[in-house]
């Protein structure tokens, strides 16, 4: 239980807040590959490379202190991808929020899935861990885009069930190598929100009037103008139903 | 550590598959609201009216082997509802097996929200658990019913996006009190696997001749006949884009 002293200089390059970003990132790590109870405090000292009482000097209430602080600040950088400012086509808004959040996924892999693994399927009133509140945000973020931060019980599926495609989707999309590359998975993410959003339209009133809505503030230029001309051969196949 | 005996009487009221069921069902209640590591032995006895020796005796292997049997029997039950026969139009047969999914759904409360609990996000190749078997099968009929058994990457992501949609969009069903009816959640869960195909068929050539080939084989009165009448009037708002 000797603390680190001169003998161990590797242990005094790093500030503070250094330290304190390399022990969550080797906890988030071993979180992505195990289930919390089978992490010690002495497997997150190892792949930091450091000792284990360095490791309780900075989380004294051990590995759920730990644990609870890599959640949480995956969670926060995660929820800043969210942040939009609400101008322009929403479908190119869109397409900004997935590329800043694709580039997380990218870069904290293991953070990503750990924060995954740490709830349930959905966001519901029962959930409570730190994935759920990633979720409940990203769900007001989309809502307050369409206009809608009250929304109905329909639009507010929608946007909570095409949350967990998302999740899917990029859980798959690190599982295969990151295959397709990042921007052909955000355009098809964003064309599967607009796919979503125009089935729900067909039979739920308030969400056709959010469709009406944003295809007035679109461009023949936006993802919404790309997809609807690319559609359009796809649809005509189902002339003989009409 | 007795066993029961002629003075507990209603032990034996019950078949052995009878009390087997009724343990599995006591045990998924449990592992429903809790953590697997927080449910013990004698909760599962005292949900279930009997002694704990007594549940040794249907499962000597103890709580990881009744874990594993309760999420096994759920999963069994839910494979079943999959099968269904090749003929007729393909969202017919979807409506089919959505309807036998969701009255799983609807009976199986508990159990669902276990199986469900007992996995990661969504099935990959580093999965293993019980649910992620249920959902490769689901993704293995869809894609058997698409024409598809071997299909591309971007036609297996989307079956696996929606099946990851649909587990959303049940838990947030079972959340929000069975709310909208069944049929209803049917129908628009129907509706979103026709919008993703669309969608999809737009940027992948492969999806474009499943699309093609399945719209062949519907009809009017089809879902997928009464999905398209009622997206005519949304769509027709994009006609600026085009």
């Amino acid at each position: 239980m000797t603390p680190p002293t001169a003998t161990t200089p590797a242990y005094r390059r790093l500030s503070v807040t250094e330290r304190r970003r390399q022990l969550l990132g080797a906890a988030l790590s071993l979180f992505a590959q195990h289930a919390p109870e089978d992490v010690s405090l002495d497997d997150v000292a190892e792949v930091a490379g450091v000792s284990r009482p360095l490791v309780y000097r900075y989380f004294p209430g051990g590995k759920q202190q730990l644990y609870e602080a890599a959640l949480r600040s995956a969670a926060d950088e995660l929820e800043l991808c969210f942040g939009e400012p609400p101008a322009g086509p929403p479908t190119e808004r869109l397409a900004r929020v997935l590329t800043r959040y694709l580039a997380f996924v990218d870069e904290h892999d293991a953070g990503f899935s750990a924060l995954l693994r740490g709830g349930s399927v959905v966001e519901t009133s029962r959930t409570t861990s730190i994935v759920d509140e990633v979720r409940r945000v990203a769900a007001e973020q989309i809502l307050l885009h369409l206009g809608r931060p009250d929304p109905g019980p329909r639009l507010r599926m929608t946007a909570r069930t095409w949350i967990a495609s998302v999740e899917a989707a990029s859980l798959i999309w690190l599982d295969e190598g990151k295959r397709p590359p990042a921007d052909e998975l955000r355009d098809w993410l964003v064309d599967q929100l607009i796919g979503l959003l125009a089935v729900t339209a067909a039979s739920d009133e308030e969400t056709a009037g959010v469709v009406a809505g944003i295809l007035r503030l679109e461009t023949a230029d936006s993802p919404v103008g790309r997809l609807a001309r690319q559609v359009v051969p796809v649809v005509s196949e189902a002339a003989h139903l009409l």
